[in-house]
């Protein structure tokens, strides 16, 4: 029996402690070049790499037509079951997988994702473009003295390349092009032919893409340029290991370097110090890529630092299992952006979390589920700022299409989910797109958050009385005080709406 | 010829003069249940009206799923051939027609509101049920002291009742809701037949809807409270010539016209002092209505104001001639809301605006369009807020659904249509609801706004040459100064671009 009495203020997400030293922890990238595996433990708030593993699986050279190839699917799942054998000894809570570009744009991309969590044991969260650059920064960051001035990280992807202006560990500009050296290579080198004209094409076409965001990014918003990721690191490698420049990435290498790519007829050809077998059939798209930003963006010279995405992941994991989950943060910045009343905000998140917690084991419903509910209930007025009409179909609008900082682009569906069926019909094209394995976990979740929906406006004008919640397979029983849906015509009819509209789903509301 | 150097600052969209007196000024309000008519002369910058007409046309009580029927339309039609003779010696620049809820819900509204335009000589508009709300407001405000007591102010109309909480001549908070006299006797007494159960119906619906906005209409929030409109104007005189009270509308006046009302057994059967034969129909959902927001928002006593749409719509009509067109104060509080960045926006809008004057008298383009491409330059990045990525998408988005005070619904389409594509595929599907008479019309401001784009981002990098822009039917002819193109050969591509995209439409931009 749960009240709905209680004055308690929201319950923290998380208990805001630093994790202690020790732990055991692993993040895994699936790159369109690349998939990353780390394995790290935590010390002093610090993590120390214990296993690194690295595989060109080039997912992203698979695409045609926005599908991953099944060949694609098949190396990348080959590579997972490697990977899985250093992850089998660490706990399932405490590793995270991310998917990038060519999982992103892939519209067949649980024939992979699935699979691979099965094979990982660990869910497979897709990552939108900003969120990648973020976690791109933080990695980087790290690896960095931690002096005050802007700088500039740029991570040349195999479908995406992130840029990121900061300072110390905080990311205040990102972007994410669409544009990487599996793309470009697949696109304007499409035989693994090089000659003058094809290399021109991809120079201008980065170019065009550079020139986008050259306002926001150019030379005078930062002080130093680093670069992460394999095609930066094996440019610096060859510049260095040529003798075309010493240390770092200069215009003045580049050219030279492009120069000698365009003796070679084919990809094949190419023969340069420092440079990997793996990486010959990128490296011309990558030249091409780096040049037109140094040129568009006005960089001299670009150092190059080891940190990457994986490195960010583990970071980032380390928040939130411990002092800060930045999907809190995000949370708090979006009330805020969108001028949201808190206190409704606060009424409706614990209505939310008191359902949820008398219905959670009946209904097998999980801490992550907890969380999920709870941000959906934080934010499912922001919509007003738009307009009241509709306000909850404006509401999913923004939690779908915002950049938010640590959600996962499943979290930002499911959150826009719960916004949109907050009330009315359950008509959202978001919930006709979940696949029926998701379907009655999300069901119990939208039952919960409606019926806070239908409390929260009650608790506006009175108390509420103690009332019983029952969860069953495919039912939920409310009980009632005697008389007292009787003298709350109101609700009782709201509660009536609710019974119609979750029945036509196969959920039993029962009210008594 | 036109130049791009040109550094003066946007262009002001009108003289913010006021208008001098003796102007004849005229507003129309097709109202769900009556139409209205307003002629009415400036004087010291008030309004004196010289003609009032109103006829209950009842174009509500025609609509069948979302259709108004034949009849209905005929009906408003005759009205208006009756007003056209009222406007007949009036600037149609000085005339607006404003169309409430039944012509937004209606899905065939263009059957009746093209007719009505050509009867009428001037363009209907149909407005959102809070600009609806804002120009009540301002209706209500002009027949009251100016003292500065909260208050809140109720329209009652045939299918949508205002709420508007404001101080002296702001609203401060806005609601339009789904209710009103016609629509709700349509429902809850469809054979015109009144008893208990009925009455309880449309009060408990009624009930429903209010409390939604309690929160923050309630009495805390508000002074006195002031209704307007037809149905709390004849609520105030039956409880007055009755005897029930004496000035105003008390919960217990209403209390004995309840039961009153419910002594009747139909519609036909109610005779009450003060109440004339055309307000039968309507009288009963009306007092339910009334019964319910005074239960639910705590009001003790209302009286009734002689202001309104109308009345609003020429004060609102007064300002847009003269000092203040409150559209241009809601694009700046949109740009503020937005954080738009305003040196963008403005560069953009000059952009658009100097494409527009060299182009307008060869494309036929009128002052009006020009405001409108100017205000879609201005808020062409709004939906940068959201995200970057496809924010041209996020900025159709807020403009089609936010509350724009001051704009009709045509207008909000036609602003967003613009932002929608402003780059881009011209996949829009606001594109491809644009009905065939204005589609060669929006496609020359779709260009405009396109090369607009395309210069705003050149600008960014360098000074634009001087060139020539050539208008023809469906052709658009750009001349620039003998090799720049070839030495700027980013633009050259996206020019090429604008091109293709456009020529897919039938429009031929010619580059040399």
């Amino acid at each position: 029996m749960r009240s709905h009495h209680q004055t308690d203020t929201i319950l923290p997400i998380q208990s805001h402690q630093p994790l202690p030293d020790g732990c055991l922890l692993a993040a895994v990238d699936l790159g369109s070049n690349s998939f990353h595996l780390i394995v790290a433990r935590t010390e002093h708030g610090e993590m120390r790499p214990i296993k690194v593993l690295a595989e060109k699986v080039q997912l992203g050279a698979g695409l045609v037509d926005s599908r991953l190839s099944s060949a694609a699917i098949e190396r990348g799942l080959e590579c997972l079951t490697r990977f899985a054998q250093a992850l089998a000894s660490i706990d399932p809570g405490r590793i995270r997988v991310v998917g990038t570009n060519a999982l992103r744009v892939a519209d067949n991309r649980r024939e992979f994702t699935v699979a691979a969590q099965q094979i990982l044991g660990a869910p497979v969260e897709v990552i939108y473009g900003r969120e990648e650059a973020r976690l791109v920064y933080l990695g980087v960051a790290h690896t960095l003295a931690d002096d005050a001035q802007s700088r500039l990280v740029i991570d040349i992807g195999g479908g995406s390349t992130e840029f990121i202006v900061g300072q110390r560990f905080e990311p205040q500009r990102l972007e994410s092009l669409q544009m990487g050296c599996v793309s470009y290579s697949d696109t304007c080198f499409p035989e693994g032919i090089i000659n003058r004209n094809s290399y021109r094409q991809a120079y201008d076409l980065a170019c065009l893409e550079v020139s986008r965001i050259r306002y926001h990014f150019h030379s005078g918003h930062w002080a130093e340029c680093v670069g992460a990721s394999g095609t930066l690191q094996a440019i610096e490698a060859i510049i260095g290991k040529e003798g075309w420049g010493d240390g770092g990435i200069s215009r003045e290498g580049l050219r030279q370097l492009e120069t000698r790519l365009l003796g070679f007829d084919r990809f094949d050809d190419i023969k340069l110090e420092g440079l990997g077998s793996q990486r010959r059939n990128v490296i011309v798209a990558g030249v091409a890529i780096a040049s037109a930003l140094f040129d568009v963006l006005g960089v001299k010279v670009m150092r190059t630092s080891p940190g990457a995405l994986r490195e960010g992941v583990i970071y980032d994991l380390m928040g939130r299992l411990g002092h800060e989950d930045v999907r809190e943060r995000t949370v708090n910045a979006l009330l805020q952006r969108y001028s949201v009343d808190t206190t409704m905000a606060d009424l409706m998140a614990r209505r939310a979390c008191t359902l949820f917690d008398a219905a959670a084991s009946g209904w097998n419903l999980r801490k992550t589920d907890r969380d999920l509910l709870q941000r959906a209930a934080l934010t499912h007025e922001t919509g007003m700022a738009i307009s009241h009409k509709h306000y909850h179909r404006h509401s999913a609008y923004l939690l779908l299409n915002a950049d938010l900082p640590g959600f996962s682009q499943e979290e930002q569906e499911q959150l826009a989910l719960l916004a949109a069926t907050q009330r009315g019909k359950l008509d959202s094209p978001l919930w006709a797109a979940v696949v029926d394995s998701d379907r009655p976990r999300l069901l119990r979740l939208i039952t919960i958050i409606r019926l806070a929906l239908v409390f929260k406006y009650v608790e506006q004008l009175e108390e509420l009385p103690e009332f019983t919640v029952k969860p069953e397979h495919s039912a939920l029983r409310l009980e009632f005080p005697t008389g007292w849906l009787e003298q709350h015509p109101l609700t009782a009819r709201e509660l009536q709406h609710e019974q119609m509209t979750l029945a036509k789903q196969g959920l039993e509301l029962e009210i008594c």
